[in-house]
């Protein structure tokens, strides 16, 4: 390490280089190259979308705005989680971020920092321990478990793992990258001892529209929680409305902190350009047939890949039930960094190895599957090919 | 202080709010109001920027990009400062972010924390000590002094306030809201002194461009520093091109930290959007125009501005050397927030309290004036009018 690494700040210095970019870097430059390694589409943002931003631009919307989020967006949110999730609670609870990343880390300083531990199920996205390293506070996870009915948390592991330093826990469901459903009892069980204990619950239900089996979304907090509950949902419009380039979510959380958490905008960005944010409405208020095809797209790549691996016998896996992730081992196959990088170097099809998610990772492969059928097509012959080689 | 906001993380909680939101919130609604009370002009974002945004966003460049920036941008901020700071740093160095206020929030994380203390001139801009707090950091004032020749700063008082603590030195320059330039006298001391300590400094050059006297920028650090010094130089294109709402800026940092900052940026907002990097692009390589057109006409605004309250005999000014604020006292008048309150009220001319800056800006008043002939004139008229009522 040279002097200059070593006057920086421990938290600044130690914070991990993501595992998911380290095999990127090693095979960016791989010939036909089939890039199913980070967690986005390959469509850009729909023209009705892209539409609203050049508008207001054309409208010179280029000044400060509300650091909360205009008003008309937050309105639209609160307008969204009434039609989909039943619950009016008004738009003074939604916050936008510059990213849902930004949600997650206004999430973790507003109730975590040195001296504190907030507990995940691991596998999990790897932003999030490093967000909480980052902050000071520890990232104590619980192991979500893989076996021939799909993964499942214990909940009450996640209870056990309470301790007075307890801060928070965070839920990620649907879950990335093991599809992982939180049903309701789980969410129950870990309401209520929040509620018990005054913890914090960060809800990261990114994915929530990403279901299969005729769902229109998975079970939620907010089936079961009341407007004041000590939750914070984090959430992006990079995933529904293919906007991942654009950095925009939100925060809903008790207006009661609203003060707060537009500090900490405030002080770290100053809000969203008006601009994404009218992209963004577009998006709430006329984005429901471009997502209904989009999970329909991502349910017929799900069929494609599953039968090819299934086809090698080699393959270990169950159908997830959120997301867009297939999380799969292959039978041999300990070392999931190697492997992901023999894979690309080999077939071309580029997959985040499981281990950059958690040590509860180790031996799968993260596929994303919301892609075009031709390339999905492509990629799981190759796949099948080579395990069966 | 009711128990969901005493149930949060106590630098969160603490964060101050804004005191020049304050005075908005109170004034916002007033008739015929001139708003010259937040940081930015009244023109714009120029038609040659948003184009190259919309252009962009048309070619479907919304994905997920370059965490530290797209290499054409990082090239024309290395060309631009060749061009304009003489130095040719390479391209490395420099770091695409969500705004200005990002790079400081990162350069606070990359050198302090808790237990830190960081030295900053004041009257000052009142986010830096905020983001230093919520960083857990302590934000040490030394003061900018008010005479008859204009703000100085004894820099024998920056060096006095080091202690073993002290992790950097953040010097903004010109200065927000004083106007004051540092000389090249003050940045030899400081950067003299900083090495023989090993402390960081945080030079906040955002109003470089802004300088009056047929100067074309400011003293800057990169003057007299090698490319390896503990130097982040933060700054932002809001000022520079009108694009305040857009929220891009930058930091420039050692390569050496490079991976250290793109942590920092994945696991906060994870990179700026692809299409406004683009229009930041087009505001470095054809915006010199555009920035020329700025200066001269904030130039002609100061003039009618310091005619006008030289008029009353009242006012207490120099005549700022940099950016784009007139910070002026009212003989008789010690209590800024009251007095900003009454102004509003009784005028329409919205200007920010000195207090917000700082307990060294009490009985100050900032203007900006960065806008039309034609309101900074009306402005003009009513506060010359009002001080001598």
């Amino acid at each position: 390490m040279t002097d200059l690494i070593a006057s920086l700040r421990d938290e600044a210095r130690t914070a991990p280089e993501s595992g998911i970019v380290d095999v990127i870097t090693f095979g960016r430059d791989c010939a036909d190259l089939i890039p199913l390694w980070v967690g986005e589409g390959d469509l850009p943002t729909p023209e009705f979308i892209t539409r609203a931003a050049a508008a207001s631009l054309a409208r010179g919307e280029t000044f400060y705005t509300h650091q909360r989020g205009i008003p008309a967006l937050r309105q639209a949110l609160a307008d969204y989680h009434l039609r989909h999730f039943g619950k009016d609670w008004g738009a003074e609870r939604y916050f936008v971020t510059g990213s849902g990343m930004q949600a997650i880390q206004i999430a973790v300083r507003l109730v975590a920092g040195s001296g504190d531990e907030v507990i995940y199920p691991s596998p999990a996205w790897p932003n999030l321990p490093a967000a909480l390293q980052i902050a000071g506070a520890e990232a104590v996870s619980v192991p979500l478990v893989f076996a021939a009915q799909g993964w499942t948390l214990d909940a009450d592991r996640v209870i056990a793992a309470i301790t007075p330093r307890t801060r928070a826990i965070y839920l990620n469901s649907p879950s990335n990258p093991t599809g992982w459903i939180a049903d309701r009892a789980t969410l129950e069980t870990i309401l209520h001892e929040a509620r018990r204990r005054g913890l914090w619950i960060i809800a990261d239900e990114v994915y929530s529209r990403f279901v299969r089996g005729g769902l229109t979304r998975a079970p939620s907090f907010i089936d079961i929680a009341e407007p004041d509950d000590r939750i914070l949902y984090v959430n992006t419009f990079s995933k529904n409305w293919a906007m991942t380039g654009w950095r925009v979510g939100w925060l809903s959380a008790p207006p009661e902190i609203g003060q707060v958490v537009e500090n900490l905008i405030q002080y770290s960005t100053s809000g969203v350009a008006e601009f994404m944010q009218h992209a963004a409405h577009a998006a709430l208020t006329q984005g429901e047939a471009f997502l209904a095809e989009e999970t329909a797209r991502a349910d017929l790549g799900l069929e494609i890949l599953t039968t090819a691996l299934g086809d090698t016998q080699r393959a270990r896996f169950t159908r997830p039930g959120g997301a867009f992730y297939l999380f799969f081992g292959i039978e041999g196959e300990d070392d999931s960094r190697d492997l992901a990088r023999r894979i690309v170097r080999e077939t071309g099809v580029g997959l985040a190895p499981g281990i950059a998610f958690g040590a509860e990772g180790e031996g799968f492969l993260r596929l994303c599957f919301a892609r075009s059928r031709r390339d999905l097509s492509t990629a799981a012959a190759r796949l099948r090919d080579w395990i069966a080689r």
